[in-house]
């Protein structure tokens, strides 16, 4: 049995043992990349059918748009080359020549997409245009974690365009509530939703709207991030409509995207001790059915184990486990290791009784439904039950390491922990500050909630018009 | 209304009219890429979907590997590299570094899979590994044609490892025949089915098994491969297994697949001079609903639209065209132009009989079912009679363009045209002489059709061993 490393002893490499034993991931032989391996891939694609139905609903067509940036485009936003340059990876040889313009991977696709979209789009007619792109993107890293942080991964980019600056601040809000929705109701990972500040927002977005989880060392992760791109790419990117009215107008334009880092966001969420635990919604599999058998009675446990399955498996993602080298024990761990919400277990007992025993990966407690449709509820309820449980221990957390303060002193010692919530008067220099002297950033300005009349900026103690977050991040 | 050259006019010109005009794809402005637009996207997401469905129902599953190839892996294979390094893109510079050993984008990813099959297979009990992955791949290809030949495509590669030759064998013809299952069954293009010659086969493969499809200017389209590569990437890349009886061996293994070039197939095989003809299992919309009305009756024809669409909704890909701006016989033409199948006209006569029309998209025929389960039925009813259709026509085709010969001056006749079926001495100097005199090269050599005996070969002269095809390709 694989040896995972206790969380109280050394998280970095919990998480280390927990990525590499579970089979999620591997490190790959190409720095700062992983081979996403078919468990941990299997959590993507549930991630994917998930969230392509919630985009497919509100309208939005899938496409795909080249790997190559030519390096041109890339300087086109000013700001956009800035933020971006710096990490690209550089094709400088097709073939047997050497290229005249050397080619980028895409480390985004604004520019590519935008050069398309100057194309298609002359009347209000062809808007909105609502285009979402299922994609690999690199950037070149210096330090790289599996999933939370690698050159190569995974993502979504959803990329719209508009005739008013409304409609362009209703989408990037719209989205930001279907990644909240997946995030919180899906991965069972409570995040905390507002708005970059200019220093933190995307390089050439107006505005950039984020989601940020709390991960169990204390440290943020940016989940998600919409951006209101204002008329910046269109403006360079010589996007035009005609509008009703008879003018020629710059559209406004939105981008937005997830990425194969909410698997890690899931681990450090909802891992404990023992492994991992998986979220019901996305898990590979939801129940695994292990038999336990000695000399006698095989084959009225085989049975009864295929009888469960074909009775579980037109709702739940279900696997049995017949692998005759490994232990009932064996596979117990190894299941519990790797997250199953709920393992059932099928012994001569049970088999006698007519009954099978469901165990719940995250309290350990134990159900002892018949072998019927009793079996389908208590399955529901279990997964139903673990689902809530794991997010409230989360939200619990994130409670427990979100401290407000207007003192400069508790601000600075609270952030090694967790969050901090305080005043902000709104200028660069104190967000700086904090930066030089903990490490931490701004993670967002909240939304949802305004400073008191009066409260003082946490860092300078002048006057405070927002009140935000921060904490160190991945 | 945008112009469709006639295909017996300039069969290339037609192609690429269709192309942009149904809004499949655009040239992108980075050389030999395309865009995949949301039309053309949509197909390859219903591609997907019904390949994906039956790989996993094989056991099948999906996994992710990186992007870059560490030049020295792709020297481990000797054939390998001679096939692939000349039309690699390369990144040498990496952020703001310039690499130390250039990175080469995946042209195909037995290299970058072999180095980590090479770590996670020990024992006879991890195998068989059967992984499939859903990628980007890029090579460098000197003249391209949108979906047909681009420098990058989408496609699915399948990698396998077995104990014994005889498992990777059945397991390169059973996936072989999932792609035969596909491409004719639901992309209703007829194939012929071989294996490729010593000269043809994949570099580094022991046998390559291949689908041509004929294309509508008689030439070859490779439409998919499966590869039984014996042991010689696992000799490369140290793959070894402790088998049963205790020995350490090297398995064998498999790779295969298919591309975004299917949908470039789908276009040729099915096109007529009004544009593109969708086959209904992947054509993005089964149906488009047309209402048509003047100055009054717009809102009990409008209901009768949406009432036609909630009854199709539910079993068909149906697609209501609501737009004011333009006159239904434009939507007619539009509709026509980009393949959907069936179109359903709702106009003030079809509303008072309580009936809605039906047209068929290849034959122009018209039927009146009652908007209520008969639409169900008709819809049904046509989309199969289209399917077979469209089929029998392509056999048709096939057949016709196929010709069989053992003299020389016909068959370097006879290429031009189409297919040239021909017994084969085996020699590679005949099949050489073939691609230099007329520039046709040996597709395969049939699996099911054996010569006759004294059969000669339509080359050489000289006795014959099998029967081959030989065909100008894309």
């Amino acid at each position: 049995m694989k040896e995972i490393t206790p969380r109280g002893l050394d998280i970095t490499r919990w998480y280390t043992d927990v990525v590499l034993s579970a089979e999620l991931a591997d490190y790959a032989p190409v720095k700062g990349c992983m081979v996403i391996r078919p468990y941990g891939f299997a959590i993507w694609e549930n991630i994917q059918r998930i969230l392509d139905g919630e985009i497919k609903a509100l309208g939005h067509q899938n496409a795909y748009f080249p790997l190559f940036i030519p390096e041109s485009f890339l300087k086109k936003e000013a700001e956009h080359v800035k933020g971006f340059a710096p990490e690209c990876a550089w094709v400088t040889r097709g073939g047997q020549e050497e290229l005249e313009e050397p080619l980028a991977i895409r480390p985004t696709s604004e520019t590519i997409m935008y050069a398309m979209y100057a194309k298609w789009i002359q009347s209000y007619r062809d808007l909105p245009l609502l285009i979402n792109q299922w994609a690999n993107v690199v950037r070149w890293e210096k330090t790289t974690r599996p999933f939370l942080r690698t050159t190569e991964f995974l993502w979504q980019e959803g990329h719209t365009v508009h005739t008013t600056e409304e409609e362009a601040e209703e989408e990037a809000l719209t989205i930001l509530g279907i990644y909240r929705k997946l995030i919180e109701e899906n991965l069972r990972i409570p995040v905390i939703v507002g708005r970059k500040s200019e220093a933190e927002r995307f390089a050439g977005a107006l505005r950039t709207y984020t989601l940020e989880a709390i991960l169990s060392d204390g440290k943020a992760l940016q989940a998600g991030t919409s951006h209101n791109l204002g008329q910046g790419f269109s403006r360079a990117f010589n996007i035009q409509f005609l509008d009703k009215d008879g003018m020629l107008k710059h559209p406004w334009q939105t981008s937005w995207g997830v990425s194969t880092r909410l698997i890690g966001a899931i681990i450090m969420t909802h891992g404990d001790d023992s492994g991992l635990i998986l979220p019901p919604d996305v898990s590979p599999y939801q129940a695994v059915i292990v038999p336990i058998f000695f000399d006698h009675g095989k084959e009225e446990i085989l049975s009864a184990v295929e009888k469960a399955r074909s009775i579980l498996s037109e709702e739940f993602r279900v696997h049995a486990d017949l692998r005759e080298q490994y232990t009932p024990g064996w596979k117990f761990n190894e299941w519990e290791m790797r997250g199953v919400p709920v393992r059932i277990e099928i012994g001569p007992k049970d088999v006698k009784a007519g009954k099978v025993t469901l165990v719940r990966r995250d309290t350990g407690e134990k159900f002892q439904p018949s072998l019927g449709d009793a079996l389908k509820i208590a399955l529901q309820d279990s997964l139903r039950a673990l689902s809530d449980r794991v997010y409230q221990n989360a939200r619990n957390f994130l409670h427990s390491h979100t401290v407000f303060t207007e003192e400069y002193s508790e601000l600075q010692q609270k952030v090694r922990e967790g969050f901090v919530k305080t005043p902000w008067c709104g200028q660069e220099k104190c967000e700086g500050k904090v930066k030089t002297d903990t490490g931490a950033t701004l993670r967002c300005i909240l939304l949802d909630e305004k400073p008191e009349k009066r409260a003082v900026c946490g860092v300078c103690g002048s006057s405070a018009t927002s009140l935000v977050v921060f904490a160190r991040a991945y």
